[in-house]
């Protein structure tokens, strides 16, 4: 480790900036020791090769985050960073190269042509540079907000981390294309929350629900799926906790995890581990969809509020749980053995309160749809308050955790709770949703939901890929919108979502047909997704389709379970009317005391490039 | 004059603002003499009691305005800044007031309530403080755009200068409440362009158009028209230049005054002098409506571009001119005389081209409306490629002036010109427009308009005081959108302006009616204005005409004359597609050096308070 030196100076004049003054940023010398691990509480490899690992801390008083990047057998250098959806264009990164002669590192973006400019702000802000048998590790910190225009803002929810390799050394970054690279991307919750571990019982017990000696199939994307059984006469019990259980070697590859318990109804599941697609999987699989847990890579132990358990066993409850492992193997390795699974911690001493699943959101069905070619279109679930009314507790429900979740397109989902008309606070919401990464996540605080509130859950979506409009429904290629949120005491209301009224929606097809020249098919035995296919996307059909869903009253699913309707006229309800609107937050921009320098800082990685 | 002392750290500490460190802002001790008024090009009397007068200069480089605010008669302090509007609520402010001991000079800014606060940054800089015979004068200095996020932003267009007298010692700044105050108002355009003087050529005449010895009528509002005529068989000229001619001691109550041409064809214009909406007037009063010449307050002498003029006189042209002046008189003097007007500068040496004027944006027909209780609804008129290709000369026109116009509900207007499907430069742009401000404006770029090339005039219109729909028409409550745009060389382009397709119109009348459970009037004899009138103007009724107005073919008009067209086919004409919009100009904020404190400073201002 080696603290820059006045070299610093021609190391930014060789790289064209010219900076009239600067300052050399302080390393902090640690000598000799790598931070321990417990300072860096989450930790996720990056690349499937196992090049590349993260660990990080995050502090909420300070509103920054400590990486720790750990790189084996270095090349010419790295470049790690996020962006929006997990391109290497128009990303915020860090980059560490050498020109063969000297090491540098600097905080950089790339444009959307993919050339790497070093930013006039340096945020990143390098702590540390050791080399250790293990590889070389990188300590540095970052703001959540830095003010500087071309920086990410780091938010709640999903963040797509990307990074490279170097392979060769550079006179100068901005020798750097990334189209050039090959791009990496790790999805993560970089903020997680902050809860301290609530205390588990004295008489805790714990189940391995796990795949056992699977052999991985060598192609990109695999869901296994897994059947297995609770003990016969297994009585009720509380799961508590949950915490995954990965095949050592096997971190980069398994991607996410979810217990689904079959349906109470049936009798017996047959036995079965497999692809989930596979031809040979029973029928019967299909009813075992009422989840459990759910892990998803970069997660921790879940743990249930401490007044709190999720029931399983018993009567009334099936004895057969599916268990759902998504390998995802770009490098199509083959031959690769695996057993992980979920460990289930779980008691006898039953907590105060049944902890439960509610769906909000959008109902499945082909009467909302996005029309095709949109970059941004929002649809819009409700749960009424006349719902929340006839179906919650008076003293309210909490929740605790949250599931987003769409198909391919979804990009954003959020939901919130309004109280008299007005917006009061976000329940989740993620800026950068990705359908291929959905967690259970902890609320950052506790939400609680009083009779008459609503929860309006709006999900945006991208259809740029799409030649005709993409309808609501159960099928990969149509869409969802939906939050399963988890809370406690457990009520009878399992689902508490919408759709637009059908008779409104049938005289938007006649108004389509009206306003033009082509023939768009109306007749009434037409199907709903046949209607939508036939509708010319023009500006006015796209716009009037937004404003029917900001208009029409709703079709009202408020259901004790999918099929069984609380009593009560549902349909043709008024759109819940809110009058003031929650603002997104904007980033409190400290007042720059000094404008940091525009230069990297030259860095001793060692002789281990090339 | 005193220099701030060490004591304004107790002012500081005496307004409760807990500022640890802080620097007193220099302020520039001019010995002895009241800036030059060459320096400040521009003046305003902002009172109609003339206790308050405004001189300023800008500096584009520096991107900054010096103020020179004259106090006649100080009391307890002055209150001067801008707001959107000319509210004195939600105002950028600098304030001088008295402790009765004391006087203090600060930044502030009122929030929506009134409640007046020092703000975090001082961004008005004061440089000199002095007693004059004349009154007490502040010379201080503020940047267009400082980045603090309860400033204004000073843009081009029109800025609502916003004042009031303060007559009671205080406190504290935060004792003010402007809901306590007599809000002063004063329209200006502060950002004058920094064009020139084009020279004037030797022959130069002057022909002053004013109405004699009016005696000013003790009304707040009054239009006063006057007749007059060129001498017989005037011949042809070129006005190169003019400028107000203001009665002295009635520079506050002569608001704007025009010049219109009589219509060629009228033979015989009977003389008149007196208030435009008398009933003793000639009704062919009405045919004088040409724009020869126009001002308004704080307007200066207005030149035409060195190679071209506004041909007057001669045959074909009406040797009868009708001279409006708008009195605006809220402290309703009595028995004032007036002879304001303006003096035209001609000239025999014919300049190279004619300039000529051109409507640009909306026909005036019902058929636009914006619905009511809208805060921002927005109208947009096309002058087509179509039209440019066929009516301008191919070497295009070169457009130097604008004038903005709308009726009550105008609240912001913009030009735009396009080529090939993406907007290219802004015509004339303002955001804080107001219908009782109607300038003239030389542009600060000369706009080249060539054939093919599209022209696109929006206004944004603010109708919450109304019930019903307002429709596009002559009527003062009906609605315009047009942009007078002074250009050379003149063509027989006279009006490039559109309107929705009637029929397209007449569809949505009756989609309103299948929408709603409401009768609505669709039946083919109602008048458009009516079927306006019986529209339910619930959201969905709202945004399906906003996207009809986005979708919609056009009628066209591209006029000879206001009836005569060109020929072609003009109805049901293509809306431009615009592929790339301009965006609205990010501030750059300058990067801070060192946090501004947020105290007010001492000034002295002499014996003369209270």
């Amino acid at each position: 480790m080696q603290v820059p030196s006045p070299n610093a100076r021609e190391a930014a004049s060789m790289y064209g900036t010219a900076v009239a003054i600067f300052l050399v940023i302080l390393v902090a010398a640690l000598q000799g020791s790598v931070p321990p691990k417990t300072l860096f509480p989450y930790h996720i490899p990056l690349d499937p090769e196992g090049a590349l690992e993260l660990s990080w801390n995050v502090s909420y008083i300070q509103k920054n985050i400590h990486f720790l990047l750990l790189v084996h057998g270095l090349q010419a250098g790295v470049l790690f960073g996020m962006s929006d959806r997990g391109e290497l264009e128009g990303a915020d990164l860090v980059v560490l190269w050498t020109d063969g002669d000297r090491a540098y590192f600097g905080d950089a973006w790339s444009d959307n042509k993919g050339q790497i400019h070093l930013d006039t702000q340096q945020d990143y802000q390098l702590l540390q540079v050791q080399r250790t048998p293990g590889g070389l590790t990188l300590l540095f910190k970052r703001p959540f907000v830095t003010c500087d225009p071309k920086d990410y803002v780091i938010e709640d929810g999903t963040v797509h981390l990307v990074f490279a390799i170097l392979e060769e050394p550079l006179r100068s970054l901005e020798d750097i294309n990334t189209a050039r690279l090959k791009p990496g991307l790790q999805r993560v919750q970089l903020l997680k929350p902050n809860i301290s571990t609530p205390a588990l019982p004295p008489d805790i017990l714990t189940m391995d629900v796990r795949a056992p000696n699977v052999v991985i199939p060598g192609v990109e994307t695999t869901y296994w799926c897994y059947i297995t059984e609770l003990p016969k006469g297994f009585p009720r019990h509380h799961i508590v906790m949950y915490e995954p259980i990965v095949t050592e070697g096997n971190e980069a590859l398994v991607h996410h995890m979810e217990i689904f318990q079959c349906a109470a109804e049936l009798d017996r599941v047959p036995s079965f581990s497999g692809p989930c697609d596979s031809k040979m999987k029973p029928d019967r699989l299909n009813f075992c969809r009422h989840v459990l847990a759910a892990w998803a890579l970069g997660a921790k132990a879940f743990y249930y509020p401490e007044e709190a358990g999720l029931a399983f066993g018993g009567p009334g409850s099936s004895r057969f749980l599916r268990l759902e492992v998504h390998y995802h193997n770009p490098l199509k390795i083959r031959d690769r053995r695996d057993s992980s699974g979920i460990r289930l911690y779980y008691t006898a001493m039953m907590r105060r309160f049944d902890a439960g699943i509610m769906e909000l959101g959008l109902v499945y069905t082909p009467v909302m749809a996005i029309p095709p070619q949109e970059t941004s279109f929002i649809l819009t679930g409700y749960c009424t308050d006349k719902c929340t009314q006839l179906a919650l507790p008076p003293t309210g429900i909490h929740i605790f955790a949250s599931q987003l979740h769409t198909h391919l397109t979804g990009r954003k989902v959020v939901t919130v709770l309004a109280r008299d008309g007005q917006e009061k606070e976000v329940v989740n919401r993620d800026n950068h949703y990705s359908p291929h990464f959905q967690e259970i996540r902890m609320l950052k605080k506790i939400i609680t939901v009083h009779p008459g509130d609503v929860l309006i859950t709006s999900c945006t979506y991208n259809t740029q890929d799409r030649k005709l409009a993409t309808v609501g429904g159960f099928g990969i290629l149509e869409e969802m919108c939906v939050n399963y949120v988890h809370y406690y005491p457990q009520t009878q209301l399992e689902l508490c979502k919408s759709a637009v009224d059908p008779g409104f929606l049938q005289k938007y097809f006649h108004l389509a047909n009206r306003f033009n020249s082509e023939e768009v098919c109306t007749c009434p035995q037409a199907s709903v997704p046949e209607q939508f296919a036939s509708v010319p996307w023009n500006s006015f059909n796209r716009d009037v389709l937004r404003a029917l869903y900001a208009f029409a009253p709703l079709s009202m699913h408020c259901n004790k379970s999918s099929a069984v309707r609380f009593p009560g006229e549902w349909e043709l309800q008024p759109l819940p009317k809110i009058v003031t609107k929650l603002e997104e937050p904007v980033p409190q921009c400290p007042v720059i005391q000094g404008q940091q320098p525009a230069a990297p800082i030259e860095v001793s990685i060692g002789g281990n490039r090339g």
